[in-house]
């Protein structure tokens, strides 16, 4: 870490922010410059508080040199980390094509969706027993029914499943039902959540936040990963601009950044994104090229029957072609499907 | 709603929207134009799913005419909320000023922050017992033993406490201790949480989400209010740009727009949105100026030994020569403090 | 248009609402809903001002139906247009690949430069003989000399040039000297600079500006065919965001979203959305995959020599390795480069 | 500046930095730390490139220490700039009020809005003979005819004028006719028209870019006095964010900010930002108390007859009214109207 003093910065000044590097345990290296007095702190610097270095009389501002991350990241793990669920494994050459619906309406459809999603050789199903709405007056989800049908598709089609959590009180009875738990983008910063979803020993899809930054998105997983659980997947599902041709913003440049960044796998999920289900499969080719580790699609039996998100959900029948294509940018890139 | 039609939409595809306008209770009425063909729905169209209607055949788009909010709504209740809590009136011609530290490091300091903002005359003091870090290896906060000293505050200086709640488990505690309870921008679409402290017989402060619209955030009083707790207190505190000179972006147009749009009262946090204690007496003035009806600033009586966001802080002694200026801006725009 | 009047709106309201329609040679239909009184434009709206009829009495809101622009729209014209210059055709199966530094820095550099292009199989040529610099202490390009410069490598190695202009002032000069004039982000909505490039038998690629909605975009588009240029080709090169780990934000869903609106090719330059060059090579891929119809990218024999963008430009030795790279992914989406 | 190098950097690396610094002048000064090594750039680093230090080998990233921009810094310049015109002062304790319609469109119209503006106290009058508009449908302005027109108020009612500049062409023929020229927001990087006006004799008002920071705000001031024309005066008009409830979204909160680093006179446009004249006075208030030296104010005799932006535009009878508010609020904050 580097502290900058002000111009005119007294001597008093500088022995304060010695001391108070010297009393967290770290070597103060002081360089007088023909502008600014700079102090380094040497050693590692997560001991330190940006925040409170800030408040030191003197001080014009404070320059982090280290990634707030650890567990997180590359330099502390430089080899990816594969997560293995039921005999899929989640972050090696081999994409991972997680598919279904947006929520978990009822069991025939349900049992449609996953149909399509199994013949089309997709590696899980995903489905919504409790949904973030941003009305309360709209569908909220079927709850801990929504939970048993999931396991249902498990047993009768043999593909592991997922589904979001919601609520800290949710998190064991969730984890009891599915092979994923889902953290969803309105939750990335909900840090008693994150603590939960540490505690089990089921794999965690963790999505970016409409606002956060990488190293926010990546802060947050370092909370799930710093209770024990270290089987976390990056889902990365855009941002909120200005733009409001589509729902949110895909920015796939996050993709080579996250991978320059952590071992952790990264997905991509194009639906919620772009929020029209025409403009998902240009973004789901563009998502594997960008070296994206697989997709989160939504994908539905009949969207004009879904209870919410209908116009984002791929028509389960068209799901096999997509999968076609995608397959062959997969291999574009040296990967499979 | 207004649904418009594809250039080349069939007969059919227009018979289709007019069945499911038909089916929710609603007249359909439809409008041929040389470009377009229209189809008004006719009645409260909080009945029908835009989103549904977007996947029917043949159509383009589709056009809310309504506020999708109506507790939260002016028009639905046109005089202003007025929140009383224990003898101080939120909402109403006299400013409210929150005030006190960001967390709650022990009493010794609680203590001398709450002399601070008692004696410069603020309303209601506040103090964090639960804290969202960006990172797990930041200080926490207390927990309960946090929130007992806030009700020590409450017994000594015989003012109003408020404090955050960050976890569906925490509501009903907090509430026991505290007279309003406060939920962060991280939490704004923690739709569990909101549903919960809609449960409660306090009132409820609500922070804007960091990238959220002025529309989703009158959404999320609205779960709050759907539960049936009226008395929400709406807090701006800025949002994420691409700015990075201050911490947030205070965009204090918000404050006006609000106003025309809610009975809610809603007050204004220029600590966390500057994150420089240097700007927050200026951001302080300008959002009373704007129609703000009070304050939520951050007073700590020795912002050196603060655990966090110490930067943003004003000093405790400061404090008063601060509530001097505010109220001179209050009275040029017929308000008191 | 729909004129959605305000709750308590008058007869006498309705009435103006109308008279301006129908002064505008439209037509007025009227629907009194429930909540609302609606008034549909009937006929082509473009000639209506909603800012005007905003502030007539009486109007909550405006809602045009038709989208803004005409020419550069698919509606208006469905077949992809494919703008030919010296043999090269940009629009069609084949990918257009457009390579070169950054700025033009000395003759010696230049024609390095445009050997490794040339060597890897490239289309166009690109270099820059102004420079828009945040900085006015910074390099601002060559001018005329630089212009010369390019026409040598035209010369030499028989491809299209292409360069940015930046002032009115320069527009005939540099049409005079290369084959495809450029618009920078800056100047995306310099309306002078767009009408006068209207004017030319040159064609024109146009890069979005950096806060510009994929409407304005298409908009600025619009300008320079409205004065008679048809020959525009899109450049994507990503949006300014809160998010700082890439020097600009590079959303690839904007690609599908511009193909669905316009006929107009949609090329995307990956090195100033991402500025630094390790991440280059996958949004190359992914640019593809999402259905770009060529690059832009900035290729330097030595980017250690030069004066600007250095870290985002792609070492001229490995630029061929790129395009093998670029040429199997561009086969998978069945395209060819 | 300070560049951090890789884990694994080698002594060569750290070699090829140090004589890198070396030969701009500067020294350098090593620091090696136990999870990096730091090298300082000690003297002016203005000299240095920040992008080129970027490319060497070994270099993870550069953190420069000082601030781009210098003629347009407090710390160059601690004392306010005073911007005298025609006898009025803009930058002092008194602050400055420019009124006027967007557009001028005849002299019938402008006339009866100049005497709106200086019946009620207004400084400066504003009139835009030229217009940037989104659409080339949309009416372009008069261009010189309404100059003249801004010469006859100017004559006429004693105030000096101000008007907008858009084509580096029209620079000395509008330095002709008005005492102010104005660059608006969306030439904020016209750098070509940047160092055009930094040439002529007028005082310029410089509005930001909708998507520039702060800083890059400053550094466009740096490119007018650069060219040696230091009466600079910037007018904040708001940003673009995901918000849509307001045409831009004004954050106040870079007032004391701008105020902060520069001496320069800061306005604030609220018209702009707000788009609706009804949301104008509360943000005029609040930007006087943060800190403005001055508003720029769309003020029109007959907002019905306007040919843009007619819904912000405030009725020239009410602006009387919204002066003697302002007043007092300046007075509040200790400045005068």
């Amino acid at each position: 870490m580097i502290i900058v003093l002000r111009k005119g910065a007294t001597q008093k000044d500088l022995q304060g922010v010695v001391e108070e590097i010297e009393r967290a345990g770290l070597k103060a290296h002081i360089s007088k410059g023909t502008e600014r007095t700079l102090i380094g702190a040497v050693g590692d610097e997560r001991v330190l508080s940006a925040e409170h270095l800030q408040t030191l009389p003197g001080v014009e501002k404070v320059l982090p040199i280290l990634k707030p991350f650890k567990l997180a990241s590359k330099e502390f793990h430089p080899e990816p980390t594969i997560v293995e669920v039921n005999g899929v494994k989640i972050g090696g050459n081999k994409l991972t094509i997680i598919a279904g619906p947006c929520a978990i309406e009822n069991e025939d459809l349900l049992m449609r969706s996953a149909k399509y999603v199994k013949d089309a050789g997709a590696d899980v199903f995903r489905g919504s027993a409790y949904k973030p709405r941003t009305s309360p007056y709209d569908f909220q989800g079927l709850g801990e029914p929504g939970l048993k049908l999931l396991k249902k598709v498990r047993e009768k089609f043999g593909m592991p499943v997922e589904t979001e959590v919601m609520d800290t009180r949710h998190v064991e009875l969730v984890a009891k039902y599915v092979d994923i738990v889902r953290v969803g983008a309105r939750n990335m910063q909900n840090f008693e959540l994150l603590k939960e979803v540490g505690k089990i020993d089921k794999p965690v899809i963790l999505k970016n936040g409409l606002s956060s930054t990488i190293k926010e998105f990546l802060m947050a997983a370092e909370y799930i990963m710093s209770e024990g659980n270290h089987n976390v997947i990056l889902c990365y599902r855009g941002i909120r601009t200005f733009e409001t041709d589509t729902r949110f913003t895909l920015d796939l440049g996050a993709i080579p950044v996250l991978k320059a960044n952590t071992h952790l796998p990264v997905l991509v999920d194009p639906s919620h994104a772009m929020g029209k289900k025409d403009f998902v499969p240009a973004m789901s080719k563009a998502a594997i090229a960008a070296g994206a580790d697989g997709l989160l699609i939504e994908v539905h039996c009949d969207p004009s029957q879904a209870k919410c998100d209908a116009a984002q959900q791929i028509v389960g029948a068209e799901f096999g072609k997509l999968m076609g294509d995608l397959r062959k940018v997969a291999e574009a890139v040296g990967r499979k499907i």
